[in-house]
């Protein structure tokens, strides 16, 4: 028979603007989520806590959904974090949903389908109030066409012409389930769904896409940059800004114990 | 026959992120949008100028259509100012249009018709992207009854109720045209359009539309406040944050000569 233990562990979803804030992971003396997400969970719980994140945002980056987990000896309620933590945490972050996981349960180590965002203004002069929150691009895009380019993603592919030279990835391959760009009056709006992303992944992507929509190559160029494994095929890094984390699925659910 | 002058009048519309001013009137050692205004176009025209607002919103409040008029020497060319001084201004601040106008043009002594929006998120928990840039009420709101409340607003009546005590108008009566309440999502939109507004009148009218529409009082009781023409029968003032000043119209024209 196992031990017992007072140990459980707690799972978050986490919305934040990530615009004030050296992106997800910990770092000394800079403020990140991560940190300030241990910071508010230890001084609740009075322990030491580090949580563990799902996806290690960048810089500038924003969520509607990242999630986190913790071990707790707390007697605190799972469902009562979020309030209790939105009480200690920034304004700029805020806790949505936690429950109770099972102890091995790894946000990481287990299936996943992620959903981002990216937002693009396309608009001669940008929006001061969402300044940080989309990219305004001036020049005219054709959406149509940046539709038809993003349907070339769909699928596993290696995607080393999509990742950032300084990813650590064992493997590039990753599967794209589906990738749609749709015009809201002046905002372009790219919806990405996969298994998994590399680092820049979704912004390599968006600035792609951006470059074909005005004219700079065509749909299928897509296919040819993903054969070339070579970063300097594909377009430019859109800035951080535009991008969003909108949500975690678990495919096989989320065992509770 | 009058002599020939050199100075022209300019009309700018500005859009701003009211978050980090305090409101639009210039005052000494504080930003504000005036202050950043009569700063950027000064040191571009090279001479001292000060604008004429059309409408000095409170700290907090954001605008896409605010106005501005000044006179200058400048030969820059009236549209050109858009770009010439959205290179000086801080990136919370745009001009999005700019155009010559009669050199007796002045926007608070014409007819107008300005359209407001009360921004409200009716959810449990705040959006910690559009902190600054929404009212987040956690209770339920009935917004079917906020909208048949708010019809009560239109017409010509004394606002008395609706003011801030501190105003100095002479005259409380102002013409309400149009108030309208809709939902979108979690989002309640509450537009107001006038021929003018008291001080802080669009965001007593929200803060009492919110109260009626919490099951705090009728649609009808608005009339009943109107009537009594006294600040304390009315509702609490909803916060800056919520409110936007969408546009200005001109129903007589825009003289420009």
């Amino acid at each position: 028979m196992e031990k017992e233990s007072n140990t459980k562990r707690i799972m978050l979803t986490v919305s934040y603007d990530g615009t004030n804030y050296c992106g997800w992971a910990y770092q000394d003396n800079v403020p990140t989520i991560e940190g300030e997400l241990n910071k508010a969970i230890s001084l609740l719980c009075n322990e030491n806590i580090t949580v563990i994140g799902a996806s290690r945002t960048d810089a500038g980056v924003h969520a509607y959904g990242n999630i986190a987990v913790f071990d707790t000896i707390s007697t605190i309620p799972p469902e009562r974090f979020v309030y209790a933590l939105n009480h200690q945490l920034p304004e700029d972050i805020r806790i949505i949903k936690s429950q109770k996981v099972a102890s091995d349960f790894h946000p990481r180590h287990c299936n996943t389908i992620k959903t981002y965002e990216y937002h693009i203004l396309n608009a001669d002069i940008a929006d001061p109030i969402r300044r940080n929150y989309i990219y305004n691009f001036g020049m005219k895009l054709d959406v149509e066409v940046m539709n038809e380019a993003a349907g070339y993603f769909i699928g596993e592919h290696d995607f080393t012409s999509f990742c950032n030279i300084e990813s650590q990835a064992v493997s590039h391959v990753r599967r794209v389930y589906d990738v749609n760009v749709a015009k809201k009056g002046s905002e372009i709006i790219i919806t990405v769904v996969g298994a998994g992303f590399l680092y820049n992944m979704v912004r390599i992507m968006a600035g792609t896409l951006i470059q074909i929509g005005r004219g700079k190559g065509k749909p299928e160029d897509i296919a040819k940059m993903i054969e070339a494994k070579d970063r300097r095929k594909a377009g430019p890094t859109a800035p951080a800004k535009g991008l969003y984390l909108i949500k975690y699925q678990f495919p096989d659910g989320i065992p509770e114990s």
